[in-house]
């Protein structure tokens, strides 16, 4: 057995930035610390009171087994929050309830989904994938021949390109974390890399983009570039273990990690290698940024790095003063997170905070800082740099270069505010 | 963009062991392979015929968003496999379909549950966690209190000690993947570090180990010992990101890495610290090791390495000759799979297997190997090695130290017969 370790207490911890933010040594693994809730939580004596019940649910037996689990009754507002226009349900998105979520992976009941035309109810056995336009031997699958193909697993999020949209707006929409930033997630996604069975098709010297067409009656379809589709792209097949869920692109999606979500085309039924890019509807009328000059940037593909502190934010109060975990996620479509820090008194210090390993390329990542809040106001900020050096703007940075007319690619840092009351609120500073 | 890459065919690598087993490079990202399933498909001409319909579903628009999603109706077969005996639901196992998942989580829905009173109906205001024994200051706390801790994240794989008991029977039973190794799983577990519980408590030096008990009907307890609640046990709260399934021990439940499935209390309510094992009802008549000589082996904690290949395995006919992916899981509670060698000739030659990355402590491994299947008898194997240099043995070898009569920790190499018509059967050899 091993010696016990020396116990840490809080107050063996300098605060690292201002307004009460404390040396992220507190939460790493292997420093045990002690006392860190004490101040806040009053504990009764179990020696002289009956502390613990024997509830109801100790004194029958419970439920028998099923063959598909469901989360507890309740947890039954731990949901998407779905917008369905009353004239086209299914032409919107549902968003990740992030606030309500810990660690990394998004259970896949929870992914966001954005449609364009509602979710296919697509037969497996009929579905085919093609593979054509300028290559050697056009091909046709099923999935029972994809299946047979080398498989390839990696932990990706696919963040749709009009995330955060809403902080383009001069005021601060009165918003919580999940209406804000809930069109991220986070997936083990398996398949056969697309490359492979480019390679088995021949593709001819003068392609240089693919176009991607998926199964839904929007025939929602893009154009990504070829060596995107020969490095990482995968045909995913599978979703956290099980095949991927009807919103997320059953049975087939195109996995392009670090792209905006729309690329990563779900009902996936066609390849078509081309020389240029197809100009479809949904990279003309849609997916362009706005800039300042009036003209639109087009072909903007990889997620810039950002983060969001998604522990405290609106709708979760301070139970009162004393030591906290701030929590939250940050990511990259460029590469890994190398930092992420965090603020308390908008912006004017900053201290690092621990990321949970392993830090994955274009995973989510999970951030954590200890805070001990003293009750008065505060303003919590979070500000991730990846791997490239690239370091996550302010909103005024960024508004400074594209406008507030701009619509996609919001990734500037979001700001928490903290009343004396408690209270979380999306505030700009 | 980068310049197109060399083409390699299956036939530039060679076969690496008998019947068939061809390098591995042939899977590994980077190498791109042409070609490997053509010997089988047939591909109809695209440009000749109409090859890709226009199926009903891209004529209407498809289902508007829901809170929260399910799997395609077309995966209604993909579930668990339950017992529920007639007199006792509830008291028993359902089991995961590791031969229709890949990757290495395990979604929430499909997670092996095993239960010894059914699970339990616990709502979460009510619930309480009492740390108490050999403590300075008993601690009760509230899930609020709990979420204010510094949390911690890892992929954990939990299995019965109990999987694949069926493999110390005289005969082959006549069953699938998921019937005989479906025990196991592996998710994203996020909690509170238990060490910083029982440093805040204050454990006394008298302290040896723990008790901890569920808050089910069954009143599950084991004992652990206190070297390794101090070291890497997890108070969970969040499976997958979402909070613990009810069947999973909702709201709470003791993380124990590596350590054997019941050992992880379910539905935790109690932690006591007392100075040796509480010999509960539990871990006196189950969960212990009959030996040769009649005696029985207490307290075997850690699952020792293990492999299995789930595709293919019975239920998954080959569907002709030509190359096929061979896929598994390979785990040991000891720490991470360093190697997974398979077999095509029933243990005479043996080749490497890819490993898919990133290979974690005390997480599902998920192995990959090509295999150009000629048509003929084939008998399929892995054999897993963790980084403590232990390699899982044969059943022969098992067989010789535990004899028939064991129950509990069966890790030996199973093994898959593949009869001249494709079928696959569980075999001895």
């Amino acid at each position: 057995m091993k010696p016990h370790h020396k116990v840490l207490r809080p107050s063996d911890f300098d605060n690292v930035a201002g307004n009460g933010l404390v040396d992220r040594r507190l939460f790493l693994t292997g420093s045990a610390v002690a006392g860190v809730a004490a101040s806040g939580f009053a504990f009764p004596d179990p020696a002289t009171a009956d502390p613990l019940a024997i509830e109801s649910w100790m004194k029958v037996p419970g439920s028998p087994f099923v063959g598909y689990g469901q989360p507890s009754r309740f947890e039954d507002k731990v949901v998407r929050l779905a917008a369905n226009p009353p004239n086209a349900p299914g032409t919107g998105a549902a968003r990740t309830p992030l606030h309500r979520l810990n660690g990394t992976i998004t259970p896949n009941g929870l992914h966001f989904e954005r449609s364009h035309s509602g979710v296919p109810d697509i037969a497996p056995d009929v579905h085919r994938l093609l593979i054509h336009g300028l290559v050697k031997r056009p091909l046709l699958f099923t999935l029972d021949m994809l299946s047979r193909y080398p498989m390839e697993s990696r932990i990706a999020f696919i963040e749709c390109g009009g995330n955060g949209l809403q902080l383009y707006q001069k005021d601060p929409a009165p918003l919580d974390c999940q209406a804000l930033h809930g069109l991220v997630s986070c997936a083990e996604w398996t398949g056969v890399k697309l490359s492979i069975l480019l390679d088995e098709a021949g593709v001819e010297p003068a392609a240089k983009w693919i176009l991607a067409e998926g199964a839904d009656a929007a025939g929602m379809s893009r154009s990504v570039p070829l060596a995107k589709a020969m490095d990482d792209a995968l045909i995913a097949l599978f979703q956290n273990g099980e095949r991927i869920r009807p919103s997320n692109g059953y049975p087939i999606r195109l996995l392009l990690p670090g792209y905006e979500g729309n690329m990563h085309v779900k009902w996936l039924r066609r390849i078509k290698v081309t020389e240029g890019p197809t100009m479809t509807k949904d990279e003309t009328s849609k997916y362009t940024m706005l800039l300042l000059d009036g003209k639109s940037l087009q072909f903007v593909f990889p997620i810039e790095a950002k983060s969001v502190i998604t522990q405290p934010s609106p709708g979760l109060t301070m139970q009162g003063p004393g030591l906290y975990e701030i929590s939250g996620l940050a990511w990259s479509g460029y590469g890994k997170i190398s930092n992420v820090e965090v603020s308390a008194d908008s912006g004017k210090t900053w201290a690092p905070a621990a990321l949970q390993q392993p830090v994955l390329s274009m995973a989510l990542t999970r951030f954590r800082m200890a805070w001990r809040w003293k009750g008065g106001s505060a303003v919590l900020q979070s500000r991730a740099t990846d791997d490239t050096g690239y370091v996550q703007p302010t909103r005024a940075e960024l508004i400074a270069n594209r406008g507030t007319k701009a619509f996609y690619h919001f990734n500037a840092i979001t700001s928490w505010g903290i009343a004396e009351n408690g209270e979380v609120k999306h505030v700009y500073a």
